[in-house]
């Protein structure tokens, strides 16, 4: 066996238990808050018919997926790259019978063959937020609103990060107002969405090909650079760019909606944020770092289409995506994720230590399975020693709260009882340990 | 598209809010209870090295597996259908510098490219236990505590399953005592493992083939059927078997020790039990439900020379692995799963109603994203009436425990809160709401 299979593939990760904990921890904050915010929990298969993926993407993504068909089998089957097609799919199939709104989150791994880099890895989780079934800027804020909520659980502040939005109408209305035709506007959100990765002359050569005007063409330069707090009125944007306030009607929702729920602070509005994906019809929104430093933490809008496409019926939706790999980065960048994941482990709430002697020898597995069946997180030591500071600089290694010493006292039902946060030390009934060890939990 | 893209792939699964509820409160048992024995999590890749799988198993084992190769790459990858080459590779790999004993858990997705039948899933879930690093029976036990625990938390008692065990080392002995010679052992084990799957004239033969005499094989056929409670002693057995107990000295030990912990009513002997496969060296079990009627619920053992298979240092290893699909299939049989699964799913502290009017309205986003941030779950209805009946009847079908109606009371500052378990209501201070709820929860 050569020496690479001992390693993991490139771009996957091996997660020890203070890695694993980062995640968890991340995991546990997406969790929480969707469920806080009325969102069940989905999941779907790891990997899918390949024609799922073609279906709403074309036959360009082949080369982005790890796809396969099984020995002597027909089908060809791919790793989920994203969960959306899955979703949909799935509300597709019950789309009769579900609760209006279907309100669903996941936390799936996902898969892209492509070439690993800071902030991108072959397999890596998402969490996905759904809304289907209902229309409007209130529900387009509520799902951005559990983007939020995850992010301030996660210790982020509207200092760290911004949800910068957009609206895929009232764009479209101001570039019909800058005079692009309307064949043209998906060529001009195009545009948009790639300003940052053109050089200035050939943004303005192609923003000329669009039909417009030397005044159009300034314009749609201004407007393309354009951002302002979500607090700001959107007359001032409109002014910048100048256009009629009224060309961002829908934009001007989403902000009352986002006002009445307390999270303005948040949200910025970008006009070049339209999100490359066709099928966007409504808010479009990305996470990012604020000094850019970093990709997307997370992306989404309105999909009005979405579930039709894969053979539902007509149904609004709104939804977005978080990644594991880039959040972790910001989290690390702003010292919000401890030096060591270790820290993040649950605390065992009791080390027991056997003194020695017969009596303790016995007593210390009947006991310690005596605490898990109570519920509690209890260890001991594997060594041979009997050393009781040791063995303490063990149970304080640990991390435990407590550490239950059976010594002499056990010939009269008793153990030592070590608070290790507080120091301090008290002989306590055996009978009543576990319960004792629950309160304290509870503190 | 085809119809069946639509469809999750075959022997996969759509994990529906009900479904996940069902998922995910037997992998809180396996967590909670790995946790609370004191094991940290750990996850690896979806896919490995295809090598990582034949290197242990042999090149057979590939088509039991879906593997591929990233177009135009060079590497050949399989989808984990086992966690145990990922975790020996991963100890493998820092075994220098891990704590030991190694306690690791794992809740990961695996796939088999089989063919789907009751309790076997080409994608399932698979709680997987390891300890590294420490031998003994009072390990092996430690193991097998910790699936007892969680099978206890999911309400299953010693007279729905039973850890079924053998110990390598006693079944070789006995084998001896038997008339088989040492180089057949392997032989005779495998005959061992086959007894429920050949008629009896058939086992009588192999048994013969063996070199066994008449009454060897007499007594050999008496072996493999052999089982007893574990808390019955080993002499019995011997005596059933007319070998010397002195044959089932590490059977005694794992038997004590067993008895230390608390755990001989969830165990019984079975000298059938060899596990099929070679790398076991010492204790071995399974999990079955004492009708038979399932497949086995979890399988392993201890594997001392696992590690070094995967390129480590010789290191005694003992772990297990159980499913999500036969054990769901146990828990549905004996009634220890709700008829919906829906009814394991988060409670809302809260269903929000607005009573209609400005004040309403406007209070009601703010005060759902107010509670979010206090951490409760709170949910409101997406219809528009503001019919108060009809929307606590939502709230009630939602199994809120409170409903918050905003009405006349809001112009005070108050809403109505609704108890929907104890059927009372109050009006109280909007300031003081989340703190109410809170304290509500901890009831």
């Amino acid at each position: 066996m050569s020496t690479h299979s001992f390693q993991a593939p490139k771009g996957t990760r091996d997660f020890y238990p203070s890695d694993l904990a980062v995640r968890r921890h991340i995991e546990q904050a997406w969790r929480s808050a969707s469920i806080d915010c009325g969102f069940d929990e989905v999941e779907g298969p790891t990997f899918e018919h390949l024609e799922l993926y073609t279906a709403k993407s074309g036959e360009g993504i082949v080369n982005e997926l790890f796809s396969f068909r099984r020995a002597g089998g027909e089908n060809d089957y791919a790793l989920r790259p994203e969960f959306t097609p899955t979703l949909a799919r799935m509300v597709a199939a019950r789309a009769g019978s579900l609760p209006v709104p279907v309100k669903w989150f996941a936390i799936p791994n996902m898969f892209r063959a492509e070439r690993p880099q800071r902030g991108r890895l072959r397999e890596f989780v998402q969490w996905n937020i759904d809304t289907c079934g209902v229309e409007g800027a209130a529900t387009d804020v509520d799902v951005i609103a559990v983007a939020i909520l995850a992010l301030e659980r996660l210790g982020l502040t509207p200092a760290d990060v911004q949800v910068r939005l957009s609206h895929r109408v009232a764009i479209a209305r101001m570039l019909g107002a800058l005079g692009v035709a309307a064949e043209r506007t998906g060529d001009a959100m195009t545009l948009l969405d790639r300003r940052d990765k053109l050089k200035p002359e050939e943004f303005a050569q192609r923003a000329e090909a669009l039909g417009l005007s030397a005044d159009g063409v300034a314009r749609f330069d201004a407007a393309a650079r354009a951002t302002q707090r979500l607090s700001d009125p959107v007359s001032a944007l409109a002014a910048r760019i100048g256009v009629s306030a009224d060309e961002f009607a829908s934009l001007d929702e989403v902000r009352a909606a986002a006002d009445r729920a307390g999270i303005l602070d948040w949200c910025s509005v970008d006009v070049g944020i339209v999100r490359g994906l066709a099928y966007y019809t409504g808010t479009v929104f990305e996470v990012h770092e604020v000094s850019g430093a970093e990709r997307a933490v997370a992306g989404g809008g309105r999909y009005d289409g979405l579930v039709e496409l894969f053979g539902g019926p007509k149904m609004p939706a709104c939804g977005f995506g978080m990644g594991d790999v880039v959040l972790a980065n910001v989290l690390r960048d702003r010292k919000l994720l401890p030096e060591d994941g270790a820290a993040l482990l649950p605390r065992p709430d009791a080390f027991v230590i056997s003194a020695g002697g017969e009596l303790a020898e016995a007593e210390l597995p009947r006991l310690l399975m005596r605490l898990r069946r109570a519920g509690l997180h209890a260890r001991s030591s594997a060594k041979a020693t009997r050393n009781v500071g040791k063995l303490l600089g063990d149970a304080g290694k640990a991390r435990a709260r407590f550490a239950v010493i059976l010594g002499a006292e056990l010939a009269e039902g008793s153990v030592a009882l070590k608070d290790l946060d507080a120091g301090s030390q008290q002989v306590t009934p055996l009978a009543g340990l576990a319960d004792l060890l629950l309160s304290a939990r509870q503190r």
